[in-house]
């Protein structure tokens, strides 16, 4: 890994580390993760134009929305199924790690809050396996916390807790997140 | 709490505890939960007329299915995405202690039956964090049980048991459960 | 680049270098499960022709697709709500042994990969509870593992593996799967 690439991973840990509570904080001091991972995952939604590059769909939507554009209301009711490319730093391009690969829907009419259920699914001679996670995103919060609820291979019996950080929002068709995953049981 | 709420909450209470099998009683005894949490939460389904009070609506609907009006075969295939108030007690107009968000999907056609994935998310001085839950709810017994299986903030890293009840159940735009949630883990 | 800087670089740099320790491998071979079970289940999908027999049902797809016919692009978008049979053998006839109820969706445009989100519900002397499950579920390979993410009743708590195989597959109308569940958490 380049010491630019590195650069850019040290500015995403130290954004989620600067913005988290101060009670999170102690409270986490306490506790060391035995595995630590991040990454970043990208998500281009299909609008009826991008099937090429589209890494995601809306396959569900309230009555008043449909399926090439995010609903009113927040997206209330919009479910979007993904298989996202996984890289070490905030770059599209960059080598492929990994396939982020599930759900997402937006639960709230008031403001933007999803909730998701997911895994990274890995195959290399770096990370062999999956990391579940389940939980919700209340996603204009600079950082958000998941539940890593379970690992297969490398990542056997996991569980832990995962940090969300949106790194870029362009428009309604590409985000990127930025994972810190902390494993507090290893086995 | 008032006494009359407390009263309320002993009610759902006793309710789940008198309809727990026997054999269940024996297990549950010698397994003392490090946390007990109970909540009420209430479900208005929109019906296609109460867009303003709705906080939850059909997103998914098999073939023969429509997304304003659940569908036959008792509602198989319906999916529901939910933002629902988590309350002390069973009325829908006291104090909101966080909300219920997720979703719930019907998957049986001869009877009620749902399977749950969803959390509580809370953010208040009594409770920061989230719980996160899944599992299947045969809905037509008295009693059920899903898995707690993650939590993050106060709930760090949390794995339990939820008992819920259904509390109240009008037509088919509103229900309450009561849900008694039991934490083996606790960080 | 001053010295803290560099500190939180190298910081950084060992907890990626230790995340890829291969040592747990190890424990895994040597871990035993406290408990195992398998067993088969059958999926029948809803085609809009066998209303009695189907077990599941398209319920989602993205825009290019509808409910009666698994999508193109490897099915990408289709979410499938199923209340299947498990049985003991490969016999779609044979003793019903309990259900398997909840969700799986199809996360992928070049090839077959789901996500699936569901329980074994059990109400028979031999077993009484539900497992519940989460996962990749990469379904072209030969056997693939997901989680055990919780359960209740006489699998309270349970945490583990499960390894799944297709075992059939006919059309795109049924298919069978053999599930090997191996528990490494009982209480």
């Amino acid at each position: 890994m380049g010491s630019t690439k590195l650069i850019l991973v040290l500015f995403c840990l130290l954004l989620i580390i600067s913005s988290s509570s101060a009670a999170h904080k102690k409270k986490m001091q306490a506790r060391k993760p035995c595995k630590r991972l991040v990454f970043y995952f990208h998500d281009i939604i299909y609008n009826g134009k991008n099937a090429k590059n589209a890494t995601s769909a809306i396959v569900s939507a309230p009555a008043w929305g449909n399926r090439t554009l995010l609903a009113g209301k927040s997206h209330f009711g919009d479910v979007v199924v993904f298989d996202d490319p996984i890289t070490l730093d905030n770059n599209l391009h960059s080598t492929l790690i990994g396939r982020a690969q599930g759900f997402y829907l937006y639960d709230k009419k008031e403001t933007f809050t999803a909730w998701l259920g997911f895994s990274f699914v890995f195959n290399s001679t770096a990370h062999k396996g999956s990391i579940n996670f389940a939980g919700a995103d209340p996603l204009m919060n600079k950082t958000r916390d998941i539940s890593v609820i379970g690992g297969t291979g490398d990542f056997f019996m996991a569980r832990g807790i995962a940090t969300m950080m949106t790194d870029a929002f362009e428009g309604e068709v590409y985000f990127r997140l930025c994972v810190d995953i902390k494993l507090y049981e290893c086995w």
